[in-house]
């Protein structure tokens, strides 16, 4: 069986022919095709769509690289695409680095490659540039990626956690919690499979059907630590109190199972396709509605609400509010 | 003594603690302050410069981390600043990714940041969105860094390794090979320390001396692969030969040394601060007067032209020409 060696990140005829063979096939695009070592891409498309460039990186570490619902290239695509959708551009144009571990597989990069560039080009992305790093057995675990995102933000957006005033309300998109609880169920082989289903997708059609609504005040994708790591930073940046309703969170049957079964919760699970909302009262229903409309979001749910007490509190099943800690840190690592 | 915990790369309180105490504090900068899950730059600022956009990126996974001349921080700002500089632009901003071993002293992290933060200063680069995370004892070997970079390209420039006819002239802009050499003497305890130093460097300035020059056909910085993988890089875009003159590539002493002791060639060695230029006939003396009054150019000399019959051919120190290969591989792994 083929498999990496350390020639394929070696600058020689090895890596050229890595590069000719896997990359320039899959992600074929003609920024890539020119071979410089940039890509070169046109100003003028970036100020047709907005005023301001997003740009945002993530590094992709996830355990096991292949999992219900994705696998370590959809994810590095629809991750950081997402934090670039986020701020309300389209996001265009990916760069990725690969750092390999020598002996791989060569049909797992592959299969992995792939994925990458069919999830890209289902989301009207192109990945543009890109490095191959090939470490000694060992040095690595099996295959990283970073990527890194553009999108143009269109003028009349300004999403931002600082606009945040009480009596803002807080929505999500979905369940929570489907990606982390996935995860967690593969890796401590805790039989649940077949029941769950990581969330990872790249949501830029979602966020796009919000655009032309008044009231959206912030955004963010709820990844690693969950919604509450969000409702955390929304509560930082905007010197507000949150509060939330633990009866309304929106949670999968299976992963309320992964919960109860290990004493977790949910609120602190990854996603990989939920987005945290923050709206001004008067255009909860009209916001839901449009969320609901889209397969995406069609488990959209309000969760709380923005108060002026500083401090993030839970009000549990039986009325009970109590202050939710954000966690020293995530129940496991490598979760994306 | 402190080090790096599954924590820090979770989401979660330890992690935030270490964006706000390290990251934000060595990057200071109003992008990065912002905290959102995207940089947001102004489109105005790029296309005041330029009308394309030049994105690279790049990942690091050099080992040992420090080495004469520099560390993996300032390599990774350095090797895509110029991966971004060689199309003619100034690179303006760098996204930034780091894989940390669970247990690297944070000593280690801390000083491989502050040196990416003082070299991008002085640069005039700024580090704007950023990642971290944290894999398992053994998953990676101490510390990976990825680097993605922005600036805007000149509308007056259009260098382009496919421009390149026969009769054109190449140089380099300095000595060959000392980043490769350093790195191979550390790793091989050749025992030519102190000798040795890394060539390291954001070539900016020394690029932009050559924006106002007619003449100037194609640029490259040889870094993995050597000035070899760049010569045939440049023969392949543009269906030419090339031909190289043994007797006016430029090394220095103790990388002769190294390789006379381990016969390898110093062209095939990688450089962290040297361009290949391919500049039309008539302008040789006057670019060569250029790069030589820039102390990162003092070392500049013309060693090779391209040619009309395909291959690339060095002419050795007897007068013998012969074909030159690109290897397979380069002589070390984890070079840069």
């Amino acid at each position: 069986m083929k498999s990496v060696q350390i020639a394929h990140g070696s600058g020689g005829q090895a890596m050229q022919q890595l590069i000719h063979d896997l990359f320039m096939q899959a992600f074929n695009n003609p920024w890539l095709a020119e071979q410089e070592d940039q890509a070169r891409l046109d100003l003028a498309q970036f100020t047709a769509q907005g005023d301001r460039l997003a740009f945002s990186t993530d590094s992709y570490v996830i355990d096991p690289l292949f999992f219900p619902g994705g696998n370590i290239g959809k994810l590095a695509v629809c991750g950081t695409a997402n934090d670039v959708a986020v701020s309300g551009a389209i996001p265009r144009f990916l760069s990725c680095g690969f750092i390999l571990e020598e002996g791989l597989e060569m049909a797992t990069l592959e299969a992995v490659v792939n994925s990458m560039a069919q999830t890209a080009k289902a989301a009207d992305i192109a990945i543009v540039t890109g490095d191959t790093k090939v470490v000694q057995r060992g040095a690595a675990d099996k295959l990283f990626i970073n990527t890194a995102g553009l999108g143009a933000i269109p003028a009349d957006i300004h999403w931002g956690a600082q606009t945040l005033t009480p009596g803002d309300v807080l929505l999500v998109s979905g369940t929570l919690g489907d990606h982390g609880a996935t995860i967690l169920n593969l890796r401590e082989q805790l039989g649940l499979d077949g029941e769950l289903v990581s969330d990872c997708a790249v949501l830029t059609p979602l966020i796009q059907l919000l655009r032309g609504i008044p009231g959206v005040k912030a955004l963010r994708d709820a990844t690693r630590g969950g919604v509450n790591a969000v409702v955390h930073e929304f509560a930082a940046a905007s010197g507000c109190g949150i509060e939330l309703n633990e009866q309304q969170l929106p949670v999968n049957a299976a992963v309320r199972g992964v919960c109860e079964l290990l004493g977790l919760e949910a609120l602190n699970f990854a996603n990989e396709g939920k987005l945290v909302i923050a709206v001004t009262r008067d255009a909860v229903e009209s916001i839901l509605a449009q969320l609901r409309s889209h397969p995406l979001g069609q488990h959209a749910a309000m969760i709380g609400e923005v108060v002026e007490r500083r401090g993030v509190r839970l009000t549990g099943l039986y009325g009970v509010k109590r202050t939710l800690d954000l966690p020293h840190a995530e129940p496991l690592p490598r979760i994306c």
